[in-house]
C-alpha cells in the first residue's frame, strides 16, 4: 500500500482493496502513516463518499483496534445509541425497561459536547455516581444488576478516536459514511448482540432532514447486520427538546418521574418503542416494555443502578439529593398556542447557563438548565410562565434571550409525529 | 482566521477573504498551521478549485514568502518557464538568443523528475559549470554576460517548495490553480518584467489535452498581469520529442548545434517563436532572434555563459569534451513511415538508462540517452536504425522495449503543428 496512491484512489472516486484501507488505517493507528495524509484522504472521503464495503471495512479496522467486550455469556446483551439530541434523556429510562425485562443492557457512553448533553455527565449529577470503572466491574455489574453505563474508555475503538479529534480539527466531522462508522465500530466493539438506533431528525439534531437521517440509519443498521449484530433504527423528531428537562440534574430527575409513570409522554412514547424494538430484535415478548415500566420493576433497576455504581439511590424518592440550582420563570410576552419550541436554541440556552461544554474537558455545572412548561400545542396567556430557568448567575441573558427566539406563539400547533419510521 | 472554519469554507465553496488565506497560508509557513490542516485545505481545493482572485492572492503570498530579486535596473529582464517535456533543451537556445538581443535572461531553474528533465541537470553535463552562486554573483553575472542561469534556492517561494512537497505526499498534486501559482509564484520572486511561458500539450506533457493546457496558460497569464509582469504563453505539442536529442549531454550537444544554426528544426522553431514573444512583449523588435541566432552572436553568448559559470567553453567547438556513453543502434523491425514517436515512452526510456531520477535527490548519469534518428513523416527500411541508444548497460532492455512501444510505424504519417497557439 502506497499511501499517496491510495490518497489518489479515493480522489478520484475508484475503489480501495480491503488490505489497502487496513494497511492505511493501521499504519494511522501505528503513527507509521501521517495525520497530513490521512487528513487528505479524509477530505477525498468527504467528497467521495465510500462505498458500503469500504465503510463496512474502516467499522471493523475501528472496532478492533482496541478493547473489545464479549457479553455473549450474558442473557439478551443489548446495547443503544442515540444520534444526540437535546432533553434526550431516554437512555436513563430505556435501560432500566430493558434490564427489568430480562436484558442485559451494558453500555458504554459519552460525555455531552455543544448543545447535546451526554448521559454520563447527566449521571454524574446523582451524588457520588461514578461512569469509571474497569472492565471487570463493567461486566460483573452487567451480570448481577443487568445494567451498566460506563464512561467510554480510551482503549474502546482507539482508531477512532484518533480519527475523530483529526476530522474535528480538519473540517471532516461532516460525512455520513464516517458518522456511522464512528458510531458503530463503538458498539461492534462493546459487545452487544441486540443494538436499537436512535436517529434524531430535525433543528435540534446533526441530521437536519429525514432523507439524512434515514441514510445514516440505512448506513448504520448495514454495518451492525454486517458485522453479525441484530440492529434496528427508530427515527425519532427532534425539533422541540424531548421531555421538559433541558440539563443534567433536572434530566435525571424527569428520567426518575417516567421510572415512576409520571414522566411526560413523548419520552415515555420514545423510551417504549426503543425498548420494543430492542425486546423484538432479542426474540422477547415487547410488551415486557410497558409491563417493567408500569409495574415498578424499571424503577427498582435504576436503584440498584445507581447504587451499584456509587450513586445515592435515596435521589429516586427524594429529588432535592439533586445538586438544583434556583428556578426563575421565563414568562409569555403574548398570548398564543405554543407552535414550536426550538431545540437547538434551548440547547445553546442550557449551554449559555454552563450546563454544557463548549470544548472537550471543560467543567459543567449539572444543576443549571431549563424546563419547559409549555410545549407544542399547550396555551399560554401573557405574562404566564413558558419555562423555568435553572441558573446561577451566569449567562442567564443569553439563555433568555434564546429562550425568546426558541419560542414561537401563534394562534394554533398542528401537532408533528415523534416516532417518524423504524428502519 | 479558524483553521477549521477557514478549510470548510473552501470544502462547501464559498469564497476565501484574503486577509484568512494569508493568515492560513503564513501560519503554516510558520508552523502556526499544522499541516494536516494544510492537506485537508489542498484536497478541498482539489475538487473545489480557486477563484481567480484567491489564486492571485496565493501566488503573491508564496512569492513574497522568501527572498525576492529586482531585476528592474537591468536592460529588458524577462525569464521563460517550460511546464516540462521530454527532449526540451528549449532554454539553452532561447535565452542565448535573447540575451545576445540585448534582453537581460536571468534565470532560476529546476532539476529533472520522472520522465522530464531539468535545464540545471542537463548544463551540469559541461565539465566544471555550475549552478549554484551567491545573490551577488547572480545580478553580477546577469549584468555583465546578459545570461544566467541559476539552480534554483530554497529561499525563494520557500512557502511554494513547502506547500509542492505536501502536495506530493497528499496526492494533491493535480490542481490547475495550484499548479499555476506554483510555477508564477517563482516567476514572480525571480524579478523579470517579461515572462514568455512554453505550455507543452501531449503525451509527453503534464498538461494532456489541448484544453487543460489552455486554461494553465490562462491562469499563469491572469497571475502574471494580475502582478504588473508582462506574460505570454506559447502552446507548443509534446506528442514526440522536441528535437532529436533526450538525455542530458545529448541534449547540450545539439542546443549548440541549433545555436551553429544545425538544429532540429522543431528546436529552433520553438526557441525562435518564445524569444520572438519575449522581444515583442519588451517592445524590441521581434526580428532581432532570427539575427541574433544566424548571425552567430547567441552562440557568443553561451560560451561567455559557460565560462562565467565555470564550465569549459570549448564544448561549444567539441562536443566531445561531452561525457557521453557508447551508443548502439535501435533497428526499426519493419519497413514504413514514422507516425508517432511516443514523447512519455522516450522519457521513461531515459529514465531507465539512468539518465533521469525517480525520486528528488538521485544521482544521475548526464552521459546516457536517446538520439531519435527518425522523427515522424521520416521513412525507414527494416533493419535501418531508428535511434541510438547512449547507455553503460543499465536499463537497457527496459529503454529498448519502451522504445519498440513508442516508434509507430505505418503507410504515411499527417504532420502536426508545432506551435498550437499563443495567448
Amino acid at each position: 500500500m502506497n499511501p499517496v496512491l491510495f490518497i489518489r484512489e479515493k480522489r478520484e472516486g475508484l475503489p480501495h482493496r480491503r488490505e489497502d484501507l487496513e494497511a492505511f488505517l493501521l499504519g494511522y493507528l501505528k503513527e507509521e502513516v501521517p495525520d497530513y495524509q490521512v487528513s487528505a484522504w479524509l477530505m477525498a472521503v468527504y467528497f467521495r463518499g465510500l462505498s458500503p464495503e469500504e465503510t463496512q471495512w474502516l467499522t471493523k479496522v475501528m472496532a478492533r483496534s482496541g478493547r473489545t467486550l464479549d457479553l455473549s455469556h450474558l442473557p439478551h446483551p443489548v446495547d443503544k445509541h442515540s444520534s444526540g439530541g437535546v432533553g434526550d434523556k431516554t437512555t436513563l429510562v430505556v435501560g432500566p425497561i430493558l434490564a427489568a425485562s430480562g436484558c442485559t443492557f451494558a453500555k458504554m457512553s459519552g460525555r455531552g459536547l455543544a448543545h447535546t448533553g451526554g448521559t454520563i455527565d447527566k449521571l454524574e449529577s446523582v451524588p457520588g455516581w461514578r461512569g469509571e470503572m474497569t472492565e471487570g466491574e463493567f461486566l460483573e455489574r452487567a451480570q448481577r444488576v443487568g445494567l451498566v453505563i460506563a464512561a467510554q474508555s480510551a482503549d474502546l475503538a482507539p482508531l477512532d478516536g484518533k480519527l475523530y479529534a483529526l476530522r474535528d480539527v480538519t473540517a471532516t466531522v461532516e460525512s455520513l459514511p464516517l458518522i456511522a462508522s464512528s458510531i458503530m465500530s463503538k458498539k461492534l466493539a462493546a459487545g452487544a448482540r441486540s443494538i436499537v438506533l436512535d436517529v434524531k431528525v430535525g433543528r435540534g439534531a446533526f441530521m437536519k432532514t429525514l432523507e439524512e437521517a434515514r441514510l445514516l440509519a440505512r448506513t448504520m443498521v448495514a454495518i451492525g447486520q454486517g458485522a453479525g449484530r441484530r440492529v434496528r433504527a427508530v427515527l425519532t423528531s427532534m425539533e422541540a427538546p424531548l421531555g421538559r428537562a433541558v440539563g443534567n440534574a433536572l434530566e435525571v430527575r424527569e428520567a426518575i418521574a417516567a421510572l415512576r409513570g409520571e414522566g411526560p409522554k413523548d419520552l415515555v412514547e420514545v423510551a417504549l418503542r426503543l425498548a420494543e424494538e430492542a425486546l423484538r430484535l432479542e426474540g422477547l415478548d415487547p410488551g415486557l416494555a410497558r409491563k417493567a415500566l408500569e409495574g415498578g420493576a424499571a424503577l427498582e433497576k435504576f436503584r440498584a443502578f445507581l447504587e451499584a455504581q456509587g450513586g445515592n439511590p435515596r435521589v429516586v424518592e427524594d429529588a432535592a439529593l439533586l445538586p438544583l440550582a434556583e428556578a426563575e420563570p421565563f414568562l409569555a410576552e403574548e398570548a398564543g398556542v405554543v407552535q414550536e419550541v426550538d431545540a437547538l436554541e434551548v440547547g445553546l440556552a442550557v449551554l449559555a447557563l454552563g450546563g454544557g461544554r463548549r470544548k472537550k474537558g471543560e467543567a459543567i455545572d449539572h444543576g443549571v438548565g431549563v424546563e419547559l412548561l409549555k410545549k407544542p400545542g399547550d396555551r399560554a396567556e401573557r405574562g404566564e410562565p413558558l419555562a423555568l430557568v435553572y441558573h446561577r448567575g451566569r449567562g442567564l441573558e443569553e439563555a433568555l434571550s434564546r429562550l425568546r427566539r426558541a419560542f414561537r406563539l401563534g394562534e394554533e400547533a398542528s401537532p408533528m409525529p415523534l416516532v417518524l419510521e423504524v428502519l
